[in-house]
């Protein structure tokens, strides 16, 4: 059987004594202008990439790749994604963030994208279309489905922060996901921003032993220590995510470098709870 | 100033008498087995596409596109994606069923994505993320964004029909978008499915003038006549999307013929509401 993937997370987090994701948001705009004179767009992406992985990843349990920064890039941009992927040491989890969710049929062929053609460890999931766009997602053993419960963003209160029958819809998420959780293989995990610490706190109240992947520390305004002081124990893990304080640390040609000073700063601040 | 979606809809659907769209879900499982013997797995989905678009255009006023069944050919998929897009003729309106959404920043990417690089005329969007994550795609005049509302699968039944602050969260989500979109440029419409008359009552009512598109015909069990009856008015458009019934009604040599039949068939019943 498969190691678990809260397994793995737990291992990796232990020897790195680190809770960091480092988010690969590659934006042309906000990228060193030396890369982008050098060569074409696509090469130029790729090569930010692999130098931000390659000087931060002592400090990071996992890379977050956002897909849209790839698909962006037309025809190479999914070549590119598969080389920036491969370029991920081992000892590091993968993260897609492509936000996918669709009836049971196409979200069987999104999971074989990701998890086989990709070979990542997790995606993000949305919940909206239900059980059956989601369970697809949860049936590989040894991955995980981080499912969006109550996002960063704005908009978070448009929908996910009102009552669906009593209870913040986001909590009504969270416990459908559990249950379907617990009758699949522990392959779940649910993405909390960092930009709310009630619904850090009522999620892991909520839901004690799954996985919270919190994107919104830095430039989104949420603060590392109230995120692992409502969230991380030593059952339930997180994983929080910084993208732009460590990406574009600097723009100059001393952005690896300042991007690895940003991430062992952060990493420190988020040093894993463990149990007694 | 560019047409606007809706007119270029109304155009092409009053020249075609045909409200139905030909989605395009090539799973090679499902696909003529002398196409896959042929050659290797990316070009005989293209092959298959391009045949099925070649004798069913006639009939359709627009092809839905699931990117699920491109990115999971791996590296190559993104390149067969944009064949199949550029092979797709004039006076046929191109849907991406791609699902997306993200926070505004990530949302304006798989914007460009879609309907720069890939220069789709639509896109199916998830609304869990609220506002912020939806703007990004209403903002391409004469582009359009179709917001997932009702779905067609059974895990519409999870979240989407329960009760938010007193009425259907997917009716709370489409009266936002109508709402967001008034600010915009009439450049919202709404997925709903073919699986509930109720549904397709209740929102037409709400948005008397959103286009809505419709899945579910056919394989999923919808009916197109009650589709028709309670969705299509002469103000608000409907398009009506069939797959599986269309792609695969033979697997033998003459799939493309008998593909056209079953387009030409269903037209038939699918001929849009005018005014009087």
């Amino acid at each position: 059987m498969a190691q678990s993937f809260v397994d793995r997370l737990r291992e990796i987090q232990t020897s790195k004594t680190s809770a960091l994701c480092v988010g690969l948001d590659p934006d042309p705009a906000l990228m060193p202008p030396h890369l982008l004179h050098s060569t074409d767009l696509p090469d130029a992406v790729l090569q930010f990439c692999r130098d931000i992985i390659e000087a931060t990843h002592p400090y990071a349990c996992a890379f977050k790749v956002n897909f849209a920064f790839f698909e962006v890039l037309g025809e190479p941009g999914w070549r590119v994604l598969h080389e920036v992927i491969r370029s991920i040491p081992r000892h590091t989890l993968i993260i897609a963030d492509a936000k996918r969710g669709d009836i049971g049929n196409s979200g069987r062929f999104y999971a074989r994208a990701v998890f086989e053609q990709l070979d990542c460890d997790a995606i993000t999931v949305s919940p909206y279309m239900g059980r059956d766009s989601v369970e697809p997602f949860l049936a590989y053993e040894g991955k995980a489905a981080f499912i969006l419960a109550r996002t960063s963003n704005p908009g978070a209160r448009d929908f996910q922060e009102r009552s669906l029958e009593g209870e913040p819809l986001y909590l009504r998420v969270a416990e459908a996901i559990h249950a379907w959780d617990s009758q699949a293989q522990g392959t779940a995990g649910l993405v909390v921003g960092a930009t709310s610490a009630e619904a850090l706190n009522t999620l892991r109240n909520a839901c004690p032993s799954l996985p919270f992947l919190i994107p919104g520390v830095g430039a989104q305004g949420g603060d590392a220590q109230t995120v692992m002081r409502s969230a991380s124990t030593p059952e339930g893990l997180v994983i929080v995510n910084s993208s732009r304080a460590i990406l574009y640390a600097s723009s100059d040609k001393d952005f690896a470098e300042a991007a690895a000073g940003e991430a062992e700063r952060l990493a420190a601040q988020l040093q894993p709870t463990r149990g007694e």
